[in-house]
């Protein structure tokens, strides 16, 4: 007898979790936790398999975002999903890539299960920006010349850029990280240089930050579209964009490789 | 005999370690072993009590910044300390509250070190921007009218802010999160709104995000100055201006208060 023809089973709860930049000991203790505590654990495709085991036996697993190519289930079937889950009393953690509340919809599935009488709890997560940032030795703000960051993701239609407000980039005091920016990369280039920004401003390219595979490609504003076609990036890519990126190329070519080693592997 | 005075030491090294949002289950798994193994630890005055008790018997432990009105240290003689603890063969721990890249001057200390021939990895924190999302349930970006995050600081002189930039916050679609926002809140509302961002816009007050004594203040970007003037917050305090913030109304006035209690003390 499946649990929810039981009468009135208890509700379960579902806790949204960062699992981070990738690498299981880059997510939270209280992260952690909550993987190790998962009756049903719906994680998207860019969780590391490392913190699917930290998922205690008999846990229900199941992969909701799309890999190279495969089928992805569609919002509405997720939320379907834990609802369906919660109402059997389960403990539900969905499981998402950097921080829930960056780009991780985690309101929209907060606000959709709450108004369904399930209890959530987000906990929440490194965004890769940050983990960029400290694998590859460059700060996302410095006092002086880069007050401000913006994280952002742009929207693309035949290689164009159709969103507006690119003046917040233009001021020379902002570092920016375009999430998911593979496709869109020499679009914002093109974009910000439109506004005003300098062509020669210091960028970066991070492919898989934190990861052992993480790479970074020095460019700048400029060259960023011939960058990016020249690395074919397959992996998670964020583009940062600002005087920041300047000192990434310091810090890497003093680091001795066995140390970048280390900082890569964790 | 003092270690330094042996000839040939083995240098140590330097992590600059995010301790994130406050309770010492927000850390990442790598930044509690890297306290774990701190043979010297350099705490600044956001980190909480809780992190310090991870360090080993017999660490080294040195407050570096001020809590309410007591001396802190400057930059300068904190870096010659970081130096004269690595030159002993130490492992120095330097552990910051949330990201050391975000406002965090890491890289400053990074590039410091590094120039003097000292080893330096930089451990990932999660930033109180997406801790007070996930306390208070709401997220820094939304698919549709939400799709950029700004974080950044503002210097203020006999309560004006001197910034400019500011036109980056007039768009709709941009949240701002103002860190370090106490004294400048109203201000920066001043000039969003001369900028052309609506008053009406919603906008909270975040002060000690994550902690168990973590509160919310909603208002609006008209009322922030009134309502920091009205809480008078004495902790580390965040200001969020954007449509995300309704959401955080909405989800804490649904959540029954022993659920909130929860979500607050972890």
């Amino acid at each position: 007898m499946p649990p929810e023809a039981k009468s009135g089973p208890k509700l379960g709860r579902v806790l949204l979790v960062g699992a981070g930049p990738g690498p299981a000991d880059l997510m939270t203790v209280r992260a952690v936790r909550a993987v190790e505590g998962a009756q049903a654990l719906l994680y998207d495709a860019l969780v590391d398999e490392s913190a699917l085991d930290l998922a205690p036996r008999g846990c229900l697993k199941i992969r909701t975002g799309k890999r190279s190519g495969s089928a992805s289930m569609a919002q509405a079937e997720i939320n379907a999903l834990m609802l369906k889950l919660a109402r059997r009393g389960l403990t539900v953690v969905r499981l998402k890539g950097g921080d829930p509340s960056i780009f991780g919809r985690a309101s929209e599935e907060r606000a959709w299960l709450e108004a369904r009488g399930v209890a959530v709890e987000t906990i929440p997560g490194v965004t890769a920006a940050s983990a960029a940032a400290a694998q590859f030795g460059f700060s996302l703000t410095r006092r002086g010349d880069a007050r401000r960051v913006v994280f952002l993701t742009a929207r693309t239609e035949g290689g164009d850029v159709v969103d507006d407000g690119w003046a917040l980039g233009a001021d020379a005091e902002t570092t920016l990280v375009l999430y998911m920016a593979r496709d869109a990369a020499r679009g914002v280039a093109d974009r910000l240089m439109t506004e005003g920004r300098s062509p020669a401003t210091p960028a970066l390219m991070v492919e898989n930050a934190a990861s052992p595979s993480g790479r970074m490609i020095r460019t700048t504003l400029a060259g960023i579209g011939a960058a990016v076609e020249a690395a074919q990036p397959t992996g998670p890519t964020l583009l940062v964009i600002g005087e920041v990126c300047a000192e990434a190329a310091g810090a890497l070519a003093e680091t001795p490789p066995d140390q970048r080693r280390t900082a890569l592997a964790g």
